[in-house]
């Protein structure tokens, strides 16, 4: 994919970047201006701490708190820490967690890189069953509880991955209900699993935050280990690279912070201090609000163009999501999108870039979806490229 | 230790901080001010590539270029990557490279970070033979070699890990001889073993560069899988935390760079920008020679003030380091310096804080010797905190 960007003209609904034109450089400059004010410390520059900056942790629980439900929350900043961007802490918890041959629990579909990731660590992936509504299908799940259990397989599953708000690539989220009978599930198991919640995309949200608690505040979920992930930098400056995680388990924390410690013994302490600043001074909410319009229009462009194409009419169906960056696709059962396929070809022949869903999906056991992202492109040309898509999609249809 | 730090009055020859009145804020203030122009593209501020910026890499090779004997390197940008601090490659390499209870070479002593990931990723680790020089010592070191064919160990050997200059913490560099038997003693080895050269205060030198080439540039090691590590944060700002490496194997870099895709896809972006930015308007070599006599000065100072306290007449010697951040102390054999020492306890008594060397031979198997080091603390400090180091030190010598 990265040799075909180079390709000119071609125009990209792959990648989940976001949009150059909304990247508050001011605001970095500003931030920036004030840390080198010559009678400071300096002491961003140097080396910070494994966990991350005191003040940086304590404002990534106040953005959480400031969601309805969430206000109480009350965790010791010992179980927040920051990561190079949210990914890293995916990656620590699975090597805390996981031995080869384990077993994890993803949504359908689900985060491809998570997904890379876990097949680079030989695991076993399976997916929590779904029903036609979207919900969870809890009869199908503890179905497939107590087949590992007989197969003797239960004590390898290791974690449970699920992505709450906006997801990539669904945009789907998780509703609280669905989040409260999980919670009850796991508690009547007599181990514990823990269970990620990779919240990236929550404050993306176009028009109202999504209306479910997270993991940490529900009580069904008080006492399980559960870690918490999110970013402060895909919404404001991916360049940054700076995630936080919170854990309800200090075991789970003080593991992953071990591992963190090998691998770069703290997040550049220089990036830290420039968020610590813009959200100290309350820039960063207002920053988000501005660009929550602006991809709920880009997203609008997207959409429209799609449906104008006719594609619906040919057996394609997607959601209007109500934050994130992604349109999910879904094309008629026998339409094959995946990366050797002809309707990738025909894509790459048209000059235009999506990423094919069956990399999403553990097993990529169907081949008929698609993550088309809107964060990119400018308007004139999401509209281009919307076009040539649905021009291959109508072939194969 | 990071409690210790929190005593007040406490002085740390400990941590291997730099030094805050040297930190070039000023010149970063310049890139980003450059960065942030509103008519420039912004991409500093968005997702880069896992491999890391391509003029970044290219300014990663040109500064190894400038050091005698490097002019003719030749290796394709592929195999430079751009890393969270040098340490992340470390951690890299090992995943990669190495299996539970698989053997790993270190130096003695040897970079305490690196000795505590391997023991974390349950490695055994040896060390590599020196005689009373210093030197290498081959003899020894064959006879380990053909005792580790003996017993059937020799294919656990995974890598060698190196420091070539200035090291942390003995502030020893290797000698080009010892480099070049040792090159010639690998290749008579059927099986290729991997050595890592962490080159990570290579350009901390006070005077002069130290007259050795890297692994990359010697004769008796072209074909030989080499990774050699840098940073270019070190010795410019602890706090943007920026690390290269070069391979010379092809297939290495690849393997290491697909697990950097599962921790991060990329360091940040924005740290690299403004590093290419200083490197490329010729500022970062003016910041190290600035810096050169600066650290210079101070390890004099601390050196000064340890031979004022009479230590050398009871039983402490030393090297006075060419470049680096440390002092390598060795003191009377019966002196222990550990962690849960009497020796340690008085320190903190005193308000002063080391690393026990200990911590950085495999094995723990000496006690005797201690890195202090002279980054963080201004003049005026590093002799109070030698005075207080002494008056210990002599107590139990």
């Amino acid at each position: 994919m990265a040799d075909a960007l180079n390709i000119p003209g071609m125009l990209s609904l792959a990648a989940g970047f976001t949009d150059n034109a909304v990247l508050p450089s001011e605001l970095i400059l500003e931030a920036m201006s004030a840390l080198c004010d010559p009678t400071g410390s300096k002491e961003c520059f140097q080396y910070g701490t494994n966990i991350g900056r005191f003040g940086l942790r304590e404002e990534a629980l106040r953005l959480l708190k400031t969601y309805p439900g969430e206000e109480r929350l009350d965790l010791p900043l010992s179980q927040v820490a920051i990561t190079n961007g949210s990914q890293q802490v995916l990656y620590l918890s699975a090597q805390v967690l996981c031995d080869e041959g384990d077993i994890v629990f993803v949504e359908d579909p689900s985060y491809f890189v998570l997904l890379e990731m876990l097949r680079g660590m030989n695991l076993r992936v399976l997916s929590i069953p779904r029903s036609e509504s979207g919900a969870i299908d809890f009869e199908a799940l503890e179905t497939l509880f107590s087949e590992l259990k007989v197969a003797g397989e239960w004590h390898r599953v290791k974690f449970i991955y699920l992505i709450g708000y906006f997801a990539n690539p669904s945009s789907r989220s998780l509703s609280e209900e669905d989040k409260r009978r999980l919670g009850l599930l796991l508690r009547a198991q007599k181990r514990p699993i823990p269970v990620i919640e990779d919240a990236a995309y929550r404050n993306l949200y176009f028009d109202q935050a999504y209306p479910a608690r997270s993991l940490l505040s529900l009580p069904e979920w008080a006492g399980l280990p559960v870690m918490y992930t999110g970013t402060f930098t895909k919404p404001f400056a991916t360049g940054l690279k700076v995630g936080y995680a919170f854990s309800t388990s200090a075991e789970w924390m003080q593991n992953v912070l071990c591992v963190k410690g090998h691998q770069d013994f703290g997040t550049a302490n220089f990036a830290q201090a420039i968020l610590e600043h813009v959200l100290k001074a309350d820039l960063y909410l207002t920053h988000l609000r501005r660009i929550r319009v602006h991809y709920k229009g880009k997203m609008e462009v997207l959409h429209r163009a799609l449906v104008n194409s006719g594609l619906m009419e040919h057996g394609w169906s997607w959601s209007v999501p109500g934050g994130g960056l992604y349109l999910w696709l879904t094309g008629p059962d026998h339409v094959d999108t995946s990366l050797p396929s002809n309707f990738c070809k025909a894509c790459l022949d048209e000059k235009v870039l999506y990423v094919p869903g069956d990399l999403c999906i553990a097993g990529g056991v169907r081949k008929n979806c698609v993550r088309l992202s809107f964060g990119a492109l400018p308007e004139s040309l999401l509209e281009e490229a919307a076009a040539r898509f649905a021009a291959v999609a109508l072939r194969f249809s």
